[in-house]
C-alpha cells in the first residue's frame, strides 16, 4: 500500500472545503482498493504536516470518515479503515484524486430501441434560414409572459403553485382552454375533457402509448410528419401510408386499408398538412368521421396550425362534430407564442383523458405550474386573441410577399401552390434540380434551406422542399430568395 | 327538414362574432345530418330578418360557407348545401346550436394498461398536513427564480431561448450541473454525460423505457417507492422485492435473487430511503457496486435527498465510485426549490444518455428553456448553495424539535428512529393502534396524516406512517403533534 500522504492532493482554490477534500480523497482510495480494509491511517499530526494543512482539518476529516462508517477508531491505537468493508482489487485509474469520472460506456447491455431521430432544419446563428415553418420569435409576446411571471413575485403570489399540482394541468388553464376552443373553433369541451401537455409532441406520445400495442396498424399520410410516425412506431405500430392530394389525405386509400385489416388509429393534420400545406376539405372531414365510425378507429386530429389561416376562416375541426368520441384533438401554443414555450393540449372523451393523465403522471408527474397559470391569464385577459390577430396579419403579408418573390424570381425553375395558411410553402424544383445540391450551394452563401430529405417515408425523392417563410421579415425574405435564385442557377 | 331560421340561435354577448355563429351553426346542422346535401338555404334577406341581424352579416356567413366549400352558389338560383357532401343520418342531439360537445366515452376500444396511480398525501387548503416529506414552499427561493425570469424581459433577453433548443437540456445548465455535482458529491461528469429532465420522475421513466423489456426483473426495496415501481411495471418488468434494514437495502437478499435469475435493474434510494428514511451505509455502497459488476445489472441511484443530510456530511454517491458504468444517477431540484418547479437530471455513461435523449425528444421534445437558463444562473452565482445552507439549518432544527415533540407527547404509543436527514420521520404505532383510524380521527380535527396504506407492496400492514415535518414551522409542528396525540388517545 502506498502512503496516503503521498496520494492525497489538496487544492485550496476549489470551493470544496479542504476537510472534505481529505475525506473524499481517502474514500476514493478505499473504494478503488488502493487503501485496504483494516489498514491504519496516519496520525492527524503526520497527515497535516505532509499535506501542509492545519491538524484540526485532518481531525475533522477523520471525524467525518468515522461518522460515515468508513473507519474504526480505537482510542490509543489509531484509526483504521473499517474491517467490514469489502476487499476491492485496485483498479488502474489515473492518479487524480478524487478520480470519479463517469464511465464512457455502460457495463450492462440494452437494446437500442430508439434509432431514428427526425431533426428539423435548425436556425444557425446569424444565417438566413428557411426553417420547417416556425413563427418569428422576434414578434413572440414574451413581454406578456414575463409580466405574468412577475405577477407571481408580487403579493398575488401564493405557494399553491409551488407544491405538487394537478397532473391534468392547471384548473384555470383548462377552464380558459375550454372557453377558447369553443369560441375559436366550436369544440365544446369541458375542463375535464382536456389534458394540458408539453406541446403537441407529448400529446401524440401519450395517446400512442395508451392506445397502441405491438403490431397495431396506424394510418398516416406520406409525405407526412416523421415526428409523429416515429412515436407510433416506437409504440410498436405498423404504419400504413396513404397519399394526400390538394384536398388532404386520400380517403379511398384509407377505406381500402380498413377493408383489409383492423386499423387502430389514423393521424391527420387538417390545417396545413406537413409538409404539403394542404387543408383537409369540408367534405373529407365529414367522410373521415363516417369512416372512423364504420371501421371503429381513433383519429388524432393534429390541428397545430388552426390559428393561422389566411384565405378564409379556418375550417371547424373534426372534433367539433365528433358525436361518437372518435377524435382526439391536439394542439398547442408553440406557434402562438414560441416553439420553446411548451404548452399544448389534448381534448378527448373522459375515459381516454383519465388514462392519458395517469400516464402523464408517470412520465413527468405534471406540467410547469407557473407557465400554465401565466397562459391561463393571457387567455383570460384576451392577450392571446389580440396577439393572434396581429400575428396573422404579419404572417399573411409575409406569405403574399414570399409567394410573389418566388414567382417573379424563381418562377421558371419551381412550382408551388399558395398555402391557405401556416408558416411554410411546399415547393417543387423543376427540370430535375436536386434539393440537396441547391442546399449545399445556398449554405455557402449563408442561407440554410432543406436538402429535401426526410419528407417521404420510403423514397429518396429530393425534388421537393418545405420553405418556412414566417420567421423572416420582408427584407430577409428578399435576401433569402435572391440567394436561393443564385444557388439554383449554379446547380442548373 | 326544419327551417334553418328556426334552428339557429344567435348570442350577441359571446365573443364569437355573429357571422361566425351563423356560419358554424349551419355547419353543425350539415354535419349532424339535419340539413341535407343539396338543400337550399334561405335568402340572406329572409335569414337576416328571422334572426334579427344585419343582412350583410348573413352575406358574410354565406361567403365563409362558400370559402370553406360547405355550399355551392348558383347565381340567380340560390345557395345550396354542397351536393358532394356525404349523407348523414340525423343524430339525436339536444337542440343547442352549435352543439358540438365532446362524447363522454370513446367509440373505439383500448386496454386500460395504466391502472394504478400512487397518490401522495396532498396539502389540503388551510389544514395542518403531515405530507410525504416535502419542503416548505414558504421558504422556497422563488424571488430568486422570478429575478432570473425578469432578466429575460430585459436587454439580455434573446430569442435564442424561444426557438427549439437542445433536447438534452440547456448547455449552460449542464455545465453548471457538472460543476455542482462534482463539488457537492464527487460525481465527475462532463456536460455530455448529463440529461436534464422534468424532475426525478421523468429520469426514472426514461431509463425504464430504454432499459426494460417485458418480463425483465427489477429489484427494489419493500417498503419502497411506489412511484418508481409503477414505472418499472408499466415498462413490463417483474418486481423482485427485498427488505431494507437500518443500513439500507438488504444485499444478501439481492444476491440470492441474482443467483436465481437474470436481474436487469436495481432501484435504490441511498439517502433516506422512502419511506423508512435510512441511509445506505458506506459498506453496502461498496458491496452493491461489486454485485452490479458481478451480475451485470444496472443501478438507478435515486439521490433525491442528498442535499438534506443533518447528522454528518452526506455519503458520496455510488456514482462517484462507479468505474464501470453501472450507475444511473438521478436527482432533482424539486426539494431545493419546490416540488412544483420541475427540474431534475440523469447522469450516466454516454451511450445510455444518447438513447435517453432520443426518447425524451419523442416524449416532449425538450424542457422549459427559460427555467433551465434561470436554474443555470442560480447555480452559477451560488444562490442555490446559499439557499441549501439556510434551508438545511431550518429543516435540521425542525427535525430536532419534531422528534422531541413526538417523544415527549406520544412516546408511549409510538416508536421511531431520528432520521439522519430528509423531510420525514418513519413512525410505528404501538399496541396495535391502526393508522387509518388515527387518520380519520385527526382529519376531524383538521390534521391530515397518512392512513398507513401504500407503503408496502404486498401487505396491508397499517401500523406505520411517514410523517413529513419539513413544511411545518415550530408552532405548526406543536399543534400537529398535539392533534395527533388526541387522535391516538381517541383510538386507543
Amino acid at each position: 500500500m502506498k502512503a496516503i500522504e503521498g496520494l492525497l492532493k489538496i487544492d485550496k482554490e476549489l470551493s470544496v472545503s479542504v476537510y472534505l477534500q481529505v475525506t473524499n480523497g481517502i474514500i476514493a482510495y478505499i473504494r478503488q482498493g488502493t487503501i485496504k480494509p483494516g489498514a491504519v491511517l496516519p496520525s492527524s499530526r503526520m497527515l497535516a504536516k505532509a499535506l501542509n494543512i492545519h491538524r484540526k482539518t485532518v481531525v475533522a476529516a477523520y471525524d467525518e470518515l468515522n461518522a460515515q462508517s468508513w473507519v474504526d477508531v480505537y482510542p490509543r491505537k489509531g484509526i483504521f479503515v473499517a474491517k467490514n468493508l469489502p476487499e476491492v482489487s485496485p483498479r488502474s485509474i489515473a492518479g487524480i484524486v478524487p478520480r470519479n469520472g463517469i464511465a464512457t460506456k455502460t457495463f450492462y447491455q440494452f437494446s437500442d430501441k430508439i434509432t431514428t431521430t427526425h431533426v428539423f432544419v435548425r436556425d444557425a446563428a446569424r444565417n438566413l434560414v428557411f426553417n420547417d415553418g416556425f413563427p418569428d420569435t422576434r414578434i413572440a409576446p414574451v413581454e406578456l409572459l414575463v409580466r405574468e411571471y412577475r405577477r407571481f413575485g408580487g403579493y398575488h403570489f401564493t405557494p399553491k403553485y409551488l407544491m405538487y399540482g394537478p397532473e391534468q394541468g392547471s384548473e384555470s388553464l383548462r377552464a380558459e382552454l375550454a372557453r377558447f376552443l369553443y369560441e375559436t373553433r366550436g369544440v365544446e369541451a369541458s375542463p375535464q375533457d382536456i389534458l394540458v401537455t408539453k406541446g403537441v409532441q407529448m400529446a401524440i406520445y401519450l395517446v400512442a402509448q395508451v392506445l397502441l400495442s405491438k403490431g397495431d396498424t396506424v394510418i398516416a399520410a406520406d409525405p407526412g410528419y416523421p415526428g409523429a410516425n416515429e412515436v407510433f412506431e416506437q409504440a410498436g405500430a405498423q404504419m400504413a401510408l396513404v397519399p394526400a392530394d390538394e384536398y388532404g389525405i386520400d380517403l379511398n386509400a384509407v377505406e381500402t386499408i380498413c377493408k383489409k385489416k383492423k386499423v387502430k388509429l389514423l393521424y391527420v393534420i387538417p390545417h396545413h398538412h406537413r409538409p404539403t400545406t394542404v387543408t383537409l376539405s369540408s367534405e373529407r372531414r365529414m367522410q373521415l368521421l363516417e369512416l372512423a365510425m364504420k371501421y371503429k378507429f381513433a383519429i388524432i386530429e393534429d390541428d397545430y396550425d388552426y390559428d393561422f389561416h389566411y384565405s378564409s376562416s379556418p375550417i371547424l375541426p373534426l372534433a367539433s362534430a365528433d358525436y361518437y368520441g372518435s377524435v382526439i384533438y391536439v394542439g398547442s401554443f408553440c406557434k402562438t407564442i414560441a416553439p420553446g414555450i411548451r404548452i399544448g393540449f389534448a381534448v378527448a372523451p373522459q375515459n381516454l383523458i383519465i388514462q392519458l393523465t395517469r400516464l402523464r403522471r408517470t412520465v413527468d408527474r405534471q406540467g410547469e405550474q407557473l407557465l400554465e397559470e401565466a397562459m391561463a391569464n393571457l387567455l383570460k385577459n384576451g392577450d392571446i386573441g389580440r396577439h393572434l390577430k396581429k400575428a396573422n396579419k404579419i404572417y399573411h403579408e409575409r406569405r403574399d410577399v414570399f409567394c410573389q418573390l418566388l414567382t417573379s424570381r424563381l418562377g421558371e425553375h419551381v412550382s408551388f401552390k399558395i398555402p391557405d395558411g401556416g408558416f411554410a410553402v411546399w415547393m417543387k424544383y423543376l427540370h430535375g434540380i436536386n434539393a440537396a445540391e441547391v442546399a449545399r450551394k445556398a449554405a455557402k452563401m449563408q442561407l440554410t434551406v432543406s436538402n429535401g430529405s426526410d419528407y417521404f417515408y420510403n423514397s429518396d425523392n429530393q425534388s421537393f422542399v418545405r420553405l418556412g417563410f414566417a420567421s423572416l421579415n420582408m427584407k430577409e425574405l428578399e435576401q433569402a430568395v435572391d440567394i436561393l435564385k443564385k444557388a439554383v442557377a449554379e446547380v442548373r
